[in-house]
């Protein structure tokens, strides 16, 4: 087995039936449930007397690994009511035509058609009694109709419009929005009298990596569709500092907009044409983001973000037009950019402390978000306190020299023996040789692998504390090379390229740098407010960083606080789904800008707190072990072992 | 004298000093000033005794006759306060710039410096201790600044424009518009902060065939620079009509969009020159013009308008933004397009009754607004109730002749000597000509000459009542034409062209129709409410044509009813002076929506109630001669001298 009996991989899971002559030495790699259902780690176990046990498929413990840290599927927090929640509606309209006697305007007569017959067509509502009632109290609590606006556009189609369907049309309104939550009403689009199925949203992250986006029905808040894309501005540099030296430079802000756009076009291309609508179908957006990515796409100049003292242009800006920013939704559709909280403290954030629920409940929490950055909130539903330490791309697998993103070919976990020091890894397997069963050769090290790989050879003993390679081992695979010291955990006969892969000492001392940042940031946020870290109830992860993670893992190598394993959560792209929530439903849309308004930010570069817990923290796991216990107790087991 | 003594010329007037002596046999041409001044028309005058007389010097008379007409000048009917009246206002701000202790983003920033120092600065304000309280209420109550908006223009520019002037800037702020009353207020513009002295306005007139504009400062009320031009859409069609075709053609209704832009370009290029500022300056405009013009100017089709049951696409349209347009002011500044009534009573009528001060007065008042179409409203300051007749362009020259507009070389007055039907004649000088001691030849009759020439001819008997030359007087002017009977005003050796200038039975017929039309207007609104012409105590006409008509002639040929002088007021271009008033003082634009509102449109094509009464008025001056008393009078002081 991979960890050589050292109780690490978990690979040996067993079941005992009838456990009386079982005795358990460590149960670290095991969760609660794991061990009511009767699982022992075979090499922890020492058997005492008689036992019935169970060896289970390999494949079986394996996928269980696995899939407990994928996101969860798409689901609402709240029972999904178009008439209560969403903000667009449709109305079917008969309008009487004009005559001589009554020569009221067409944009009067619309308005007064919309007045008096305001019950909004909804093709999938079941119009039982009970939903009848709701239906009308819906609607006699609906906004007036008699301030109704329209863009120049709708109304230069209006006439046409009107008189093609014989005065039967089918109104899009936006009833309200967040910066107008009392109205006034605007007429979005008229449509034949038939469209009345459907009515679609879309909800957007746009990463600096990756873009990804919901489409939804408005009408069910059914989510459709999905989509991701490598955000088109990398070409113009991998992080937000190089971007916004970019959109410095002449036209280049304009061009990083139109990229972002044209990346987020794609990706409705992709959607619609899955869902087989138009993208001109879809009459509403709402979009997360970090503040870089927010400014790049309404086309503001970011350039103070980047310079002391970081001060965005705008943290909660306006909904704009589609046809604005050149997003191919319908032109009038509304984009709302949900709001920031600072500089490196954006959208993604405030949506994802939504989307997380983490504002919900009065557990205190604290709430992760590891990409380029690393931004993190410590707080419950009463108050909120972020900070943003810039962790570097190391755990993205940049400034790693067999780094990569965790595609075909990445290391994503590694076990080592720590009798041999030889490894065992598990590759993200290419489908294509999987199906004709073949092995996927390694390429590179991927963030999860990478994170495996230093806590494994911490633990083995393969390298101190400090990182430094120990070569009183003996091992072939620690040795001097070109850049310095490295560990050689793939040998060029067995990789894809014919080259070693290996972890340099400066690659380690870029991940320590790394996670002693983000490690610093709890440190500082907790000190802030006068907790201990220990006393945090959840920990909830976001970002498609931390789908992947081992926490274990991440544990011992002082990344994530030294806390039971159930109180960690893997959300997935929390940003994404909470701008779908604020899609959906106006309340969850203000829960937003509400989280973003009492969210307060901590400036780390304002003194020397931060220095100083980070260089603390430029230890594996810690200076202080004593707030790493569990760490501790594994390596006293180590100790002990060997 | 030109009337041959007939007291129609009013060019014999002489002053009795003292006049024991002297019995006037008819004062028609004298109005009651004149008379106390004691002006007595000498062939009208019978010497019985001693008198005194003193002869004026004949350009006086002249004078006197003609500067009674023209318009009055720009004065507003109140105290112009722009923090009272203005929705547009300047805001200079001394901002706190960011810190890493105060990271707050720019848009933030700027609003709170807003709303703490809401001191507008008016640079010509005397703060002396009495404006100052006024001052003082007027910030107490001016609209919350938390809700402040911007267009993403604007905020693109912020953080830019904030750094550039170390946070000092001035801050044109738009507080509410007509269909916001209440705000929220929106960010419209960043100045330098030295630009504190100006903020510029434009109120536009768009006629169908000449477009207007005032340029106003709207910190002082003043209006600084008028401009006038054809409308440039004149070469794709002379009337609504054909514009309205041409608008439904492939790209026709851009076309015509583009060319009122350009004319209104081309205006604001003239008024910015004179008063030395750049139109990107204006940061207001508001625009009357009949329905037909707005829908071109905001690119709405037209087509409704046309064809029955003429509907237009809206009555009041929100304001737009310049950019929308292609309108060369500062792009965000609002383009306030003043509301119509009807599809034949449009935004230059509400503006018209507004500008005229028509409906803030309860006596019973007829407004009248002639150009292409004859518009015209009864009502006081309760009720109003409009029309519009399809005159047609007779009295602007077209489908006459040798009909002209008012330029150089237009006969604008005549004179016919009932003996001798000789005619005598007023030419609109060519300024070079007259420099040079020289008459100017005359090319054609303008609008005015033809009404007095119409009424000069029947009269003097040369045509009949139904508009027919009298051969019977043996005139060699009264001839068979090319074109049937004519009557010939300039023999060829005296016109320009060289050719004989006269007007046919044709241009008669033509002429009688369109007074007939207009005057079956005036009918018909009084009869819908039950009012008799003659309780009208004041007619208010507008429009340039209604600037040098005179109203004694337009009153014989039945265009005008049968009222005492004094009642009639000509007030130039009333819409322009409405828009203008409308730019200044939101209460009076809310009086434009108000009457626009309140003002009840008769369609005259709904039953035969107009076609019976435009019958009736087909003759000189009408069927019923009991309708026009004064003019029987002078038909029967002329039967008595022949």
């Amino acid at each position: 087995m991979p960890c050589g009996g050292q109780g690490r991989c978990g690979r040996c899971a067993v079941i005992v039936q009838d456990g009386a002559g079982i005795r358990r030495r460590s149960t670290l790699r095991l969760s609660a449930d794991d061990l009511a259902a009767g699982y022992v780690l075979a090499c922890q176990t020492v058997v005492e007397g008689d036992a019935l046990v169970t060896i289970p498929v390999q494949e079986k413990i394996e996928r269980r690994l696995v899939t407990d840290k994928t996101a969860a599927a798409v689901t609402l927090p709240f029972f999904y009511d178009p008439l209560q929640h969403q903000s667009v509606r449709l109305f079917p309209l008969a309008i009487e035509p004009p005559s001589v006697v009554d020569q009221t305007d067409d944009w009067s007569r619309l308005k007064r058609a919309l007045a008096s017959a305001r019950l909004p067509l909804l093709s999938r509502w079941d119009a039982s009694q009970d939903n009848w009632m709701q239906l009308k109290q819906a609607v006699d609590s609906s906004p007036e109709m008699s301030d109704l606006s329209a863009d120049l556009p709708t109304l230069r189609r209006l006439g046409t419009t009107l008189r093609e369907h014989n005065w039967s049309v089918t109104a899009v309104v936006e009833m309200d929005t967040w910066d107008r939550p009392t109205g006034s009403a605007r007429l979005v689009d008229l449509l034949p009298p038939g469209q009345v199925g459907h009515l679609w949203g879309a909800a957007v992250d746009i990463g600096t990596t990756t873009v990804s986006l919901y489409l939804a029905d408005l009408l069910t808040g059914e989510v459709v569709a999905k989509a991701a894309e490598y955000n088109g501005q990398i070409k113009r540099g991998e992080d937000v500092i190089s971007r916004i030296i970019y959109a410095s430079k002449n036209n280049g802000l304009a061009e990083l907009q139109s990229l972002v756009a044209a990346t987020i076009n794609e990706l409705l291309e992709q959607a619609t044409r899955r869902a087989n609508i138009s993208p001109s179908e879809i009459y509403k957006m709402t979009v997360a983001g970090n503040s870089t990515m927010i400014h790049l796409l309404l086309g503001l100049p970011p350039g103070s973000i980047r310079l002391e003292p970081f001060v965005t242009a705008i943290n909660h800006p306006a909904p704009v037009r589609a046809g604005e920013l050149g997003i191919d939704i319908h032109p009038q559709a509304s984009v709302d950019c949900l709001p920031g909280v600072a500089s490196y403290v954006g959208a993604d954030i405030s949506a994802g402390v939504v989307g997380s629920q983490m504002c919900s409940s009065s557990a205190l929490t604290l709430f992760l978000d590891v990409g380029t950055n690393g931004e993190m909130v410590l707080g419950d539903c009463d108050w909120l306190i972020s900070c943003a330490c810039s962790a570097g791309p190391a755990f993205e697998g940049a400034g790693v020299q067999d780094g990569m993103r965790a595609t075909l070919g990445a290391i994503e976990e590694v076990w080592i023996n720590s009798e041999t020091c030889e490894p065992t890894y598990r590759v993200i397997p290419n489908p294509k040789l999987e199906a004709q069963g073949l092995p996927t050769p390694p390429r590179g090290i991927c963030g999860s692998g990478l994170i495996s790989l230093l806590s494994e050879m911490f633990i083995t003993g393969v390298i101190d504390k400090a990182g430094n390679p120990n070569f009183d081992l003996g091992s072939p695979r620690i040795r001097q090379g070109e850049h310095g010291p490295e560990y050689v955990i793939v040998w060029g006969d067995q990789s894809e390229h014919g080259r070693d892969i290996v972890i340099t000492k400066v690659d380690i001392d870029n991940l320590i740098r790394a996670k002693g940042a983000i490690y610093a940031g709890f440190t500082v946020l907790a000190q802030s407010v006068g907790i201990d870290l220990h006393m945090v109830e959840r920990v909830l992860i976001g970002g498609s960083f931390g789908q992947y993670i081992n926490i274990e893992k991440a544990i011992q190598i002082g990344l994530l606080p030294d806390l039971p394993w159930e109180k960690f959560h893997f959300l997935g792209n929390t940003a994404l789904h909470g701008a779908l929530l604020a899609l959906l439903n106006r309340e969850y849309r203000q829960q937003v800008g509400e989280a973003a308004q009492k969210m307060t930010y901590l400036e780390l570069s304002a003194d020397n707190t931060f220095y100083e817990a980070f260089t603390s923290a430029l230890f594996l796991p810690h200076t202080n072990l004593a707030q790493f216990p569990s760490v501790a107790e594994v390596l006293a087991d180590r100790e002990a072992q060997t």
